[in-house]
Parts: structure tokens; sequence; C-alpha cells
């Protein structure tokens, strides 16, 4: 039997902490890493970067904007992070926030979740705009294939805020929708005790500076969902404060750290990554 | 000067009609069309689909998803669709629905509306879960470049209503917070009424089954904005009831249609985009 999203996401917590390391090869980090604005550039960075994680974290977490940005050469350049990723062991989160209806969807999550695929990862990031029923597809296969997906819900940007906190007609905001929807998909596809699971197959994304309360949502209402939490380091949040934030669910936190990391260049990344993933670990020994 | 979007859609309404040709290639249509369900087969479905199109249409819609779905190859192949729709002239939306924050945003604005690229197109399609504020780097790329923006507001799927009908602080749903947001980001940009433009260079995504009232909305909020309008054929919705559907409004909707056309496969669909462009045509002049 495959090995569920949710027990593979348990056992790299367990053996290699919480620390997801995210590649961002964007133009400005390119440069000050001395390497060109091209594809080539974007694989170069993105080789480096999964070399510096190999064995020091269990999680990665490629942006892909930064490599569609270069088209088709960008593309065949992410197949090749990717391929290293998985050779090196990484659980690799595709940061694509895709999202659509029926057979369009369905292709999204064959692009990015199918054993095989030139794209394949473990989990995608996903956007349910369209509900999350506009998402069943996805996360059937995902369900299948032994692969993640984590929903955006509440996110950090001031701008989210009238969207993710709208009240939906039954009584939950937004956020609290996807979340809630999300619990139920996964107690529906046998909970996350599946196993040696602690956490569902399916999670959510929230912004690791977002106060759960101004989205009515609670440590309880995330108890078996994994939580990736981008903006550690950089977006101000502190690693520190996770099980302040995150209360008795900061045990389910994918703790994501990307500009922080990367902007000590490739010959400061591996004492950063060392130095956040010790903080990841004490905050949720704490 | 760049000449807008707003002013190109304006422009090409009057040349070519409002009727938009999805370019679909899904693993069904593939093979009833006898094409491999590889690269080299959505290549094929795509320029043949441009050909068919090429002085019938002026606006056609690839769907990133079934080019995604083959990696890299399939961006390869993306990119020669492109190309060759750029050289007969067509206007161009990529249907990517994207949607991030900062730099990443950034990037995916890069990737699709930047002039010159490899993917690009003259309007991409996107998401605003995270605000339209999330998504201000794009548009401000799309006003430098004469680009346009379509986003996401009310959408046919009934697992959509919850999130797009709840309620904002401001007391708008969220599928009209969209609209109206859309509409002050096209006034701060100068408005519709930009040299010969009839419309804004923001628009935003309508599906063609929607009851505007349900979602809070009205013709007279979509007064000056592009509406793409995907679903007609396939998803129920008929060309002649655009104007019930829309009202005034229907001036400014692309009619997109995918798989009414597509399904009609390579000898057909000829006939088949001459007689839903005529048909889109005869309903706006009613």
């Amino acid at each position: 039997m495959t090995e569920s999203f949710g027990a593979l996401l348990t056992r790299t917590f367990a053996s290699s902490g919480r620390l997801c390391v995210g590649i961002d090869p964007h133009a400005g980090l390119l440069e000050s890493w001395g390497l060109p604005d091209t594809a080539r550039g974007v694989r170069d960075f993105g080789l480096r970067v999964v070399e510096a994680a190999s064995g020091r974290v269990g999680i990665v977490k490629p942006q892909i904007a930064f490599f569609e940005r270069h088209g088709s050469a960008g593309y065949a350049a992410l197949e090749e992070v990717l391929a290293a990723a998985r050779a090196a062991g990484l659980v690799i989160i595709a940061d694509v926030k895709r999202g659509d209806l029926g057979s369009t969807v369905d292709a999204y999550g064959e692009a990015w979740l199918t054993p095989g695929s030139a794209l394949e990862a473990d989990a995608m990031t996903a956007v349910a705009y369209q509900g999350l029923g506009s998402l069943d597809g996805v996360l059937a296969l995902a369900g299948r294939s032994g692969k993640g997906v984590f929903v955006l819900a509440a996110t950090s940007n001031p701008e989210a805020f009238a969207t993710q906190t709208a009240t939906r007609a039954d009584g939950r905001s937004v956020a609290a929708g996807v979340v809630s929807d999300v619990a139920a998909h996964n107690a529906a596809a046998g909970g996350a005790g599946a196993g040696s699971a602690a956490v569902g197959s399916v999670g959510v994304v929230i912004g690791a500076t977002v106060a759960l309360t101004d989205f009515g949502l609670s440590p309880a209402a995330l108890a078996d969902l994994p939580v990736l939490a981008p903006g550690f380091g950089h977006q101000g949040a502190r690693i520190d404060q996770l099980p302040g934030l995150f209360g008795a669910a900061a045990q389910n936190v994918v703790v994501s750290a990307s500009r922080s990391i990367l902007s000590t260049g490739p010959s400061g990344i591996e004492a950063a990554i060392t130095a956040a993933a010790a903080e990841a670990e004490a905050a949720c020994r704490a």
C-alpha cells in the first residue's frame, strides 16, 4: 500500500524536523549569488539549495513562479532541481497555488502529483477560490498516489483580510471555511489516524504572522491538519514564536523559510539552514 | 505610446467579434482528434486550433494546465502555439489563474505579460484569494506593457457559491468585491476612456451560467470592465442568452467557448468556429 503523504510528513518531522527550505531564485537573489538571471542561473541556484538542504532538513519548497519566468527552459531547469531533490530524499512541496475546475484542475494535479511525471512533487499548494469541491479531482489523485495538497487558508498580507474574513452563509469566515472543509475531507478520506500518520494528507497554508483568531480560527481547528506556514524570518515571524502562534498545532507546522536563509548566499546557506532547523526543533519541543 | 489592452480588445471586438476559442488539449480531446497524449500531441492540437481560428475570430484562450501536464516539453509546445497565434494576429488570453504575493506574483506577471518573453500572451487570468492588492505588481506591469488581466470573480460551479457569496466587512460579496476593486483599479489607471478603449485593461472572469444577482452583481457594475465568460456551449449557457445574462454589459463580454467547438474535431472545427462567431455577433446586436 502506498504510504500516505500524512504518514510521510509525520515520519519526516520525526527524522529530520519541521524546517522547510524555500527555493526562490528571484532576480535579486540570483544577482547577489553571482548567478545570471537565466534558466541556467535558476538551475544552478536550485541545485545548490538542494545540496545545502540535503542531510540538514527534510523538506524543500520550490517557488515555481521563478522557474516559469524563464519559460520552457526554466521548467527544464526545474525538472533537474526536482530530480536532484528526490534523489536526495527530500520531501518536495511545489509552491504553485493552482486552482480551477473539472478536467483543468485534474490536469494540474496530474502535472505535479503523478508518480513518474516530469514535474512530480510530493505535495502542491492550491487555491480554493472556486470552493474546496472544485479541487476534488486533485485531492482524490493525491489520496491515490500518496501525495499531499496544501490549500491556501489565511495569509498575512493586509490586502487579503477583506476576502479571507468575509462571512459565508454558514457563519464561517472564508478562511475558517477552507480549514473546516479540508478537515472534513481528511475525515472522509480515513482521517489522520491512518497508519502512522499524525496528520491528514491535505493541509492548509497559513501565514506565519497571522493571528488565528482574526480569521475565526483556533489551534483546535488545525488539530489533524498539516499546516504550511511561510514567512518565517524574512516576513517578520520568529521561529521561537511558533507555539504562541499555533498552540498545540505547532507540532503540525511545516516551518517554511526562504529569504532569511537564501539571502546568506551560497557560502552561508549551510550554516543558516542548520541554525534555523535547530531553532524550529527547539520551538516545537518547548 | 503602447496601445492599452482595453483599446486592443475594443478594436478586436469591432474587427473580429467577441468569440474566443479555447485551446484545451485534454486527454479525451487528443484521443478523439487522433493525436497522442504527449507534448507533440498538444502542440499539433494547438497549432491546428490556431490555424482554424485565424481569420475567423480575434481571440484565443489556451488552457495552460493541459500544456503543463507534459512538463517542460509541454511548455515548449505551448511556446510554439503562442508564437503561431501571435503571428496570426490573434489576441491571446493565457488561462493560468495565477495568484500569489510580492516578488512571486511579479514573477508570474513577468512570465506571461512581458513583451518578448517566451510565454508572452496579451492577457492572463488571475485569482485574488489574497486580495486584489496582492496582484498590484501584475496589474502595474500589465498597464506599462499594454497587457490585460482577467481576475476570477463569480464562477458557475455550485461548490464556489459559499466562498464567492460570503459577505465582506464592507457589505459586498467576495465576488462583488473583486468587481468593485477591479473597477476602482481601472479608474485609478485612467479609466476605460483612455484613447479609443471602451473598456479598461483589467477585467473579470464571470461564468456564463452565473445569475449576476445571486452574487450581488449587476450589469451596471460591469459597465467599463472587459468580462471573460467561459462556458458557452459545453457548460450549458447558450450564446443567444448573452444579453439576458449580462444586459448592457454584453458588449464587453469575451464569449469563450472551448469544448463545444473543439469536440467537432479537426475536420469540423472551422465550421463550428464560424457558426459560433456569427451567433455571438447576432446576440450582441440584439
